[in-house]
């Protein structure tokens, strides 16, 4: 019953998401992706366009986790560092390469690869490229990090052409009990059952249910039994308070 | 001129969001609020409900920056554990406060005030409280970390009432120009006015202009001279282009 937890980390690159200019959203997709592919996403960053910080990040992440997804700064201009810094951190040189030059030429004629579109076939020594079936300029897989674009439309496409050569761990299966009740009052039982079940995750979140305080509960594990036996607590649990009278606010 | 820079951090503590269960809506909000407000976000992380993650995090964040926000796991339920964490982190006590007991007696009959709720009122030794005018159990403020709840309701009005003693630095000033031509196209010379003016940040964002592929140029600067004459050069720039029969897609 011991399987392979794999696990991931995600790099957001850019100024835009820390001025609040753009506002992300590749962290929550890729977090759904993943969970769905049976991948643990441990950790998030977001960093500015300086690549001293993304350098540090993209060392911290990669040493740690099993996989690095990075969106954002791969594009032809000049505030679009991440493929440097990604050559930095694995201490490999990198240059304008051949087969992604080969792609940006099905896009572009001669007349518009320019020194700024030709930036996007700058791909670190020893990457595997990550097509880009939205606009050419591809992605890249080096080591365990995957480099994608920052808009949405495009990190989407590469987390596809990406996703079958991921190493997949065993799911993570949940169950979602919606509670009737305020988290309040849950919260004391809640805590007996959670330390009774110590190889199931559960999770408690408030809601708002058209303006009465309302609660999900959310129990989550890799065993299926270990799951099924937590959530009949919890609905045995929901029961017994409803039975003494705690219900919606 | 020489005007203090003020720094911020946020951190995002949850497995909802990792898990992707919930998708992040504070990192973007914080991020507008801060920059408005004449505050540098300059890093941005998300861990899981687990104490010593949330640890490493809080005193990476709350030493390299002026200020570290963070959301979420304040409230009732077993797995929030974000005051205890901070605790840690400075290394002080903590119990229930009796300035936040008396906040929460204010919402809660004594029957309801039971072991959960009360968790709400455990706040870390030498903090001072961040009134929740929604729904009373208080956010907190040690050292130089604001603790919020993760609700964005409720972040939002702990952020207002936290932002009057908050220190601002000198306002970063920002132009936008739409180009109205493809990013590729702008590479190249908008690279060369940002090595000419290395006050000024100029940031490019390409974006789908009904179907056809624009960008949106973004100088930034603190120094209003300085940001004027960046944008003149953009300016010009864009103009000699489009005279060069460069357009839209």
């Amino acid at each position: 019953m011991t399987a392979a937890i794999v696990t991931a980390s995600i790099l957001v690159i850019g100024d835009e998401i820390l001025s609040g200019r753009t506002k992300d959203k590749n962290i929550g997709y890729i977090a759904e992706y993943l969970t769905a592919l049976g991948i643990d996403l441990r950790e998030v960053r977001v960093v500015p366009d300086i690549e001293d910080e993304i350098v540090a990040a993209l060392d911290a992440l990669r040493r740690r986790y099993t996989y690095l997804f990075t969106t954002g700064g791969i594009g032809p201009t000049h505030d679009d560092i991440t493929a440097d810094a990604v050559a930095k951190a694995f201490g490999v040189p990198i240059d304008h390469d051949p087969r992604a030059v080969a792609l940006m030429r099905e896009r572009f004629p001669n007349a518009d690869l320019n020194e700024a579109r030709m930036r996007m076939a700058r791909i670190p020594q020893g990457a595997d490229l990550v097509a880009n079936p939205v606009s050419k300029a591809p992605g890249f897989w080096i080591g365990n990090v995957i480099v994608m674009a920052g808009v949405p439309q495009i990190m989407q496409a590469m987390l596809d052409e990406a996703a079958p050569r991921l190493k997949t761990g065993r799911k993570m299966l949940s169950a979602s009990i919606p509670a009737g009740m305020r988290e309040g009052d849950i919260g004391t039982p809640l805590a007996e059952i959670a330390r009774a079940h110590k190889d199931v995750m559960i999770g408690s979140y408030p809601f708002s249910n058209e303006g009465r305080p309302d609660t999900n509960l959310v129990v989550r594990s890799r065993d299926p039994q270990a799951l099924a036996q937590a959530k009949t607590a919890v609905e045995t649990m929901l029961a017994t308070l409803r039975a003494n009278g705690v219900g919606p606010a």
